[in-house]
């Protein structure tokens, strides 16, 4: 039963209501919409929540039981988490991973010194990716936890701390390309403000988009072709965070001109936190050509806080699954890591293994529910129908542009009240919000 | 085909996914948890909404078409809405309506004419009520939306529109008894402060209490029994409501002695804008024996203004029926009032049948889901085996009343924190949440 | 008294408590910062809430009582209106106005038809400009009341409704040529979704920015010189708008190369329901070159819709002027418009003139205090030398483009923990704000 | 200079605009209002915040920099602390401080030996309080940090668990006796819901109260008679918390017969959480009586968390100030407790005093400017006026309980709408608003 006294997660398909150790809708190899499941989901896990929560939340203390516990000096445990982690990734049968580089390692008291404790743990992933075949969904970098980014990493007001910032930088990015990572991720979590009125906001914009530029450079330098990704949030733990949403985040790429070397990382509970929902953030992403990559989870709407819940929600994974296939992907080189971890009343080791379960069978669902739409064109007839009258006659002088605005007055000028509004044809929205109701069913009953 | 050009809604159950001018799941007749569907879910149509709604918001005038416009006097298509009223209840198969006195006639210049042209419509809704034996779920009085209710009603500072209160609230009582009403409902929309610095709070609230002693007395003195309900709404028109949410309105009523004669009408789209989700604010009700009636409808959590959308979302649904089969029913005289309004973009005549039958499937399904749920024990036994270590022990002393603190120091004063630790169990709910979407799949699939 | 039967509002100072009919702060020819109070402010009247504004809400009609109610014809009321409407400019000493061009005359069944009517209230208004010297800050096109206009006017899926929207903004622009409007803005309250599923927003986005092109031409074509301004809101009416925040609309522009011809109108209260200060906003619009002009309001930031009261908040008021003043100005040709309307309990005549005289109050306080703390340069000096680690040594190659990766990681690659937090500097920001509490005490007692 | 290398904090009264290290408003013995001030206030330092926080959020770790982190015991540093706080108090001359039973002392493997080190520290805290004459305005008991806890204490489906808090909170009793705490407050962070599904919300209640029927048991036993409060928090860290806010947490304790033993602490960041003002639930407390002892901090109202930020918001301070003055207390035994911690970036020990001395001022300030409108009786006369009809006529039958349906329908039923409406009175609320300002200015202007 190896490590984690488990055995290999199978696909076993729908069997009642109860919910085991067994996926019931992820049948890794069985061909959705032309491609099979897991390169349409392309699954990661995520180090930091897997194995390095213990469950904390502001007020509590750590819940987690976790059996590499047993191992108390850091370097110790880091190294047993390595083993630990590629036998879960294969028992779940996922072939992708993500991590922060100060997930595998402890700091020394120099960059020097952390660098040669995370290489040592680098060696041993190293190995066990070629062992495993898993690969590297993406790394980062952690700018946010040390009190030194207490202001901000690469926008913090200390010329010391962005300087280390870079460095620490330059050797996740080598390890990307070392691991062949297929992204590379930046989540500025302490890039925004406390206070307007200690902040020159575009002066710390110039400063994080001039270190962009050292890391696109860097990158190229050493040959290290990972899409690069930035993740949004609005706030948590800053105050405000200048990477609010998909749409700022476009923003602040074009301002700095550095719209052709990122894409985004689209999160579920940072679009809520954003007052969005994931659907948008993806749509606004995808038709902007910015989709590259997703973290999937889910919080709760009437919650103000990154809850980072495992998702289970058949509605955000149906849509969200419904611009993925709409997309072709879910990026060049994308893939839906669990940025989640379970509940602090989930603590067992063997909850790890459950939650999981839960997130890839609800993805499976969404992108089974996703691929019959798809397949009956349900929404792409409702859209077509919708929008045609810009196919033809005045509309079409719209999409040509010989359309002004007085050819348009002219065509409007002597139209009466009633034509005007016979032109509006009702949506009965209702109607399709409970058509997807039954897409879900027809769907998941067919599996 | 009627006043409304719609064939009678009949039950076509499961055909592909489109969604046609038939029942999914609502069959009427179809015994579900020991009862017919229809005693489960006495749904009701709610007059404002479906009549009355022009389809405006606060930047937009009215979208929709409805045939009895063609009566531009107001008396005229008063009376004419009766018979498109009743058809449409019956087309729908649904047995209850309710409605508020100002949604059925205009007022006149005084309180007497008013009740003058209120009571020939009262006539025609009597005469329809015989023969189609169609019943009123409730009725209320609209005490918000004329200018005079600016400050409030039963909270008024002006003693003068107090009165006026009383004397509308006498009539509507009156009419209650005279169409035999199920219940009768209070909602305070005006019942509230727009400023803590003008407002005395305790006042209005003594005022308001006295008023609905009040109702009581005459209620007895005239004989009708209808349950009363307050249906709470933490705000909006109001910047805060008294009948903020079900805890709170519990309260008052137990401050002001009037617990005995009053429960709750809970409402899923106000639950939300007080953060509370429908399944809570239905729980916290019956729980403390506080459950009257529901209206059903939902927001978008991402919203902060009543949306009064019908309801389509099928967790909500499921929740919601499974407290309605733990409760034996949705209340004492409950019903399933639709307090919801198409989209303006739903304009059409056709699109009140459309959304009234959504809504009706979607509590449909949610029973069926729910009954499967109670069925199984699902809940119930996660429940008993979770609370299980109170049946005996030192946790039975508890429940017997015999436990002090003292004698739960001394059981505990020697237990090592690892004992401690165990006492805790895993309720991993990631797979709760996983198991009630296998519900929802499971059970559908087999209606 | 005129025909508002009330006399000029006259600076009167500080005198007690009492809040009376003169301004406390508002001496508009005192100079401050350099420039007279009133250019500074150069503070406008919004038509629709102070004139047409019947202080209706979602669940009551409206309580205001206005002197021109007594005229019933519809064109008779609309004239009569502007001579109301220029007394109160003058006798409140404001500069400036704004309309939207549905605000000043009823429809009539066709385009040609209405812009008829509207032809002869602008004769009126043309008249008074001349007689008082009051001035068009802006005026905007109403498209979003109108049923027609229920999936949007630019985003409309209608060609027709497209067609119409671009008529009417012809009329529009030729009218703030005619009265020499200093900005022109659009809002797209309708212009956004209810829902993705029906939605292709980018088509919408497409048609929209051809409709602002053509606007672009047309304004060139007619010699129309004013500012172009966009108001950014969340939501309300629709679930989403394409305008969300500053930053998204500033991606807008970017996006559709219209960022030359067009800069922001951002209010207060839109602020706070996209989750942001009012400041943030200012911020973010002014840093990037986008400020346009302000709408002062105030909402209350428990509450999700828009309330548009009178600003009387001296944070606020601060925070904003402090922004106006770091730009030396509102924007290029900006003002404050009074997005803003009496509460419903506010509904007297006079309560117009007290509701103006608090808010210009407000702004005009704000004002004072924020030169204050120009003059002494505190915010400034505070962030000088916050930053001041970028002015020399390894910040400056931040700043002259010579630092890499590399250079930065030798840089750091040795350094001590303990020296990097001590490039930490402790920014007491609860100082900071206290320091802000004693500039409004200090500034006003001055006043 | 003692431990903390800072003098003693004086009055030094307003000195121009900066904050320096002494009290600008906060004069301790002045009398106002009939009293000294510092019995107005009654302050008193939270030890957890002060002494304990580290500074750390969900992503990052501690930031503060505290002379005491030199012991590197546990228990050496918790005595150590005892001398730090004292001189801490008297330094700022706060006559009380708080603190949870694990601030104090860590825990051992067994409640025995963890009481045993508690003990060594409470010797010394009372040999300290002896020493100074510092009070204790209350202790509590930490029933939310340690693991076991992860699904409640007095909540807790695991009868061990609720076993050993009961165990746990009988010493804080006894702790709270013997230091002659003036209250004693619960706080039930962990009292509540993850999911209504595996929860039996009214059995956790029924078990609830049962515990707080044996503490009421056990203080009377033991003659402790501090004043018991319940502090009201809407969710953090549980999703849902039964003490949800004041109206939900009277209303428990009236259900359970508790009325009379309890009253409330109530918190300015938790009344935000639950979409409250603070002075909102300081006054639905006082008007119910229940009003005990405040919690003083305050939050950022756009967003989803406790920030436990200290006080400066001078509208706040002054509207919680006017409550407490109409109240004659803030409560029988209460006091005002700084719930409140330094930003991260406020790291150093001096930042301590800083933020503390900000609080104060800032109360301070909020009396000063509710003294003087009361002494005007502003707010009094307004509210006297406004609700003047009820004092004869047919308002008074409502006051004296003669009114009924029927006589107050009598009085109105031939009132004409222009008579009704003539019955509402303008409140002009922005004006106001605009008092309270002139309130500000001028009380602090003459302090």
């Amino acid at each position: 039963m190896g490590l984690w006294d488990i055995d290999k997660i199978e696909y076993v398909g729908r069997q009642g209501v109860k919910e085991g150790l067994g996926f019931r809708y992820y049948d890794k190899n069985k061909v959705v919409a032309g491609k099979p499941m897991k390169d349409w989901l392309r699954f990661a896990v995520a180090w930091w929540h897997t194995f390095n929560q213990g469950l904390v939340d502001p007020f509590g203390d750590p819940t987690a039981q976790r059996p590499y516990y047993r191992y108390t000096d850091p370097m110790d445990q880091a190294l047993a988490k390595v083993d630990y982690a590629f036998e879960l990734f294969t028992k779940l049968g996922v072939e992708f991973f993500c991590f922060h580089d100060r997930d595998l390692a402890p700091e020394g008291d120099t960059l020097r010194e952390t660098d040669a404790n995370l290489d040592k743990v680098i060696d041993r992933i190293e190995a066990a990716m070629k062992d495993t075949g898993v690969k590297l969904l993406w790394n980062t970098s952690s700018l946010f936890t040390n009190p030194r980014f207490e202001a901000g990493a690469g926008t913090s007001p200390f010329a010391d701390i962005y300087a280390y910032s870079a460095g620490q930088l330059k050797h996740s990015l080598e390890i990307g390309k070392r691991l062949g990572a297929e992204n590379y991720v930046f989540w500025g979590g302490r890039e925004g403000y406390e206070s307007l009125w200690n902040t020159r906001m575009k002066e710390e914009q110039d400063h994080m988009a001039a270190l962009f530029h050292m890391c696109v450079d860097y990158a190229k330098e050493i040959g290290f072709d990972a899409q690069f990704l930035i993740e949004p949030k609005p706030k948590e733990p800053t105050l405000h965070q200048y990477d609010y949403d998909a749409a700022t985040t476009i923003n602040f790429l074009r301002t700095y001109d550095l719209q052709d070397n990122f894409k985004l990382n689209i999160e579920g509970n940072h679009a809520n936190l954003a007052m969005h929902t994931y659907q948008h953030e993806v749509r606004v992403a995808r038709e902007a050509g910015f989709l590259g990559s997703l973290d999937a989870n889910q919080g709760d709407k009437l919650i103000g806080w990154d809850m980072d819940e495992f998702p289970s929600d058949l509605y955000d994974a149906t849509a969200v699954m419904w611009e993925v296939l709409a997309n072709g992907s879910i990026g060049p080189r994308g893939g839906l890591n669990f940025d989640a971890k379970p509940r602090r009343s989930s603590f067992l080791p063997e909850d790890l293994f459950r939650t999981h379960i839960v997130g890839m069978d609800t993805y499976a669902a969404g992108l089974l529910v996703a691929a019959k739409m798809h397949e009956d064109g349900y929404i792409e007839q409702l859209q077509q129908e919708r929008y045609s009258s810009f196919e033809s006659g005045i509309g079409s002088t719209v999409k040509d542009g010989t359309a002004t605005l007085a050819s348009l007055e002219d065509y409007s000028l002597d139209k009466p009240q009633a034509e005007l509004i016979a032109a509006d044809k009702s949506d009965h929205l209702e109607v399709v919000k409970a058509t997807i109701n039954n897409y879900i069913v027809e769907a998941l009953a067919q599996a």
